[in-house]
């Protein structure tokens, strides 16, 4: 599963621009918000340009960044492009998670699911068969993912990260929920993230129509 | 209604391609999850693979499984290919009730729905015109279906649903529900089956959205 | 905007057709529920046939129906393709009401808002701009629509309608809710019956959503 | 950002048919309501027309109209359309805001936005990362839109517009809501107004979302 077998360069550039329509279709992406990279294997990571609307990225217009750095090794020719900020949380994850593609989501499901969190740095889902679609969960598991806190620029994110990477609570999971921004979801390859991007938005709409229901029945039973 | 007439298997190959990609554009195959197989006619039964995105999957990548005893008669040449762990459930239901196609559906709708159930071992659908969409149900019936517990893996399952079809209370059930995953829904061939698992997707959405109101209601009425 | 201009039958065909996949599209014809006609302008009707799925219908699956007594003119060379059910009801609207074209509905949103009326034999829908999307309501109106008692058969049905028709508080009605059921729009032409029913769906959300806001105020009022 | 370059005005009339296509599949131009323009750079602005679907004008469909006093340059051929009565709403924008495009949404989400505002003249929106998507905002500003109440006609809301626009509590607002009817949003040229557009809605959902959160926290919380 682990994208570790080099993929050629243009198919790979195909796929991340065909998955931003995909993203955006869903909500995923709207209003030019959220990334995406997905690294070919020989030590480079193709990295969509931030600020611009994501379903109308062409293949060209990608940059590549040295996986081990973050340092442009290309830029495209169009010199109005600028580079994702997250550029330095794709690296870590890809450095310290073995993330071989990152999708950073701006899904409004995963600000809700952020705020059911309630205070708390983590929110646990659980009783739920599409835990399975996660790399190594069970669906027996409570899959906890940490919650950080959103700051003014995505660079300021970096150190939350470190640190929930850090904690061994998290060591499944292929998630980082921001509050009132979105997540960052991983896998080993690019298709990896997407089977692990649709298994999260899919937990994250679940947990809150269920903690809705919950609150309807706590207030049934007073 | 019922698939007994044999179907040229390449245009069932490319009718269950196709339904795939419709199911998973309604949210119900997302992330890999749920599953779909039709019956040939003559005896044998093309199967989805597991673990690979449903609405990607081509005609060449089905298995084709022996409809009596679920044995493989051939497998797709993309040797990385596994077959479904529904296979025996799907089996069952073709066997037992004459199912000629079944899908495996991971709507949050079902989930939800089946938490419906509160603890009881099925729910009742009734008042709504669309229980005329299925096979044998008028709009005046109570609709019971199934709800079953979830286990680590599929085939474990079996047994709970050998139970729920030999209780007559569900003889006009073409769905069982399985908590807190999904459900299985079949009919006689691949259209009965599409057309009974929109009936029962917008069953549940509307047992969802009913139940909430009366929530609503209740509290009002203390 | 009265569709009393002859149009080419094999346009107004492929017209019908389209706009069954949209509605399709939009949920408001699932599980082969619902159903379509539209006028000639000659005295003719074309309505789709029933049990199918709605959005597969292709222009040669039509019946042709004369639009004074209902009785069909034409029937598709598919023999197992059987008129709909609607045809009276279609008829009535064509006839007493100078609708060109009618949808019947099968949409979630439509059950739910006769949810609302509570008993009562209509709703009243106010305080939207939309109202004015209907042909002669302006957005001060109180745009009321009758709510009738849901039948096992839709023959069943003409009388409750012959009697909102006669009830002049919905003489500006271009719709008629079937609790549990769903819906009957029209308009003079099928641009003006989508318009139509793009609107009263849209009447259909924005009162659920408002209903479940003013619930949530009275429990807090209290 | 400012459409201030010249656009070839084929290119812009696609842009907008296609966009209207777009914001049609989103639910924001659903029953031929809603409307969009936007400047050529050359002082004049292409405007759709009224009263017809959106999705399906053409770019031939189009009026031109002078930026300066919102006069007709030229009409489309098709005699039957008429010009928006969104002109004089839209020229106020592009004349007092530099709006190079505007976009008038009819969706449901901007109507219970306004909702709401609760009788207040404005509504907050806060704490999310997606106002970083507005030019010149950031995610950790209280960004202020005003919420005006609805006419008969769209010319008589001109005078409430213009107040708001002189409101110094609203300069940084890009989205004019208004209550039961929807919101003008702009931007510098139309994909600006794209982007901004789909930011408001998010918002809009967001804070739908979150104060139905917040009413039930209240209740619990009593």
């Amino acid at each position: 599963m682990r994208g570790k077998t080099a993929i050629p360069e243009l198919m790979l550039r195909n796929r991340i621009c065909e998955l931003l329509r995909l993203f955006y279709e869903k909500g995923w992406v709207a209003g030019t918000g959220g990334g995406i990279c997905a690294a070919d294997g020989k030590g480079r990571v193709l990295m969509a340009p931030t600020g611009i609307h994501k379903e109308r990225i062409t293949p060209r217009e990608l940059f590549v960044v040295d996986s081990r750095n973050g340092g442009v090794i290309r830029s495209p020719s169009n010199r109005s492009l600028r580079l994702t900020e997250c550029n330095g949380i794709f690296s870590l994850l890809i450095n310290r998670r073995g993330a071989g593609s990152v999708l950073h989501s701006h899904a409004l499901s995963a600000v809700i699911a952020a705020d059911l969190a309630d205070g708390e740095d983590r929110i646990t889902f659980h009783d739920l068969e599409m835990l399975k679609g996660l790399r190594g969960v069970s669906n027996l598991d409570r899959h906890m993912v940490p919650v950080i806190l959103n700051k003014p620029r995505e660079p300021e994110l970096v150190g939350q990260i470190e640190k929930a990477m850090d904690d061994p609570a998290f060591s499944r999971s292929f998630c980082i929920l921001v509050k009132d921004h979105g997540a960052y979801i991983w896998g080993g390859d690019i298709w990896e993230t997407k089977r692990h991007a649709e298994v999260y938005h899919f937990l994250f709409e679940a947990a809150v129509v269920r903690a809705s229901w919950s609150r309807s029945i706590h207030r049934i039973g007073r």
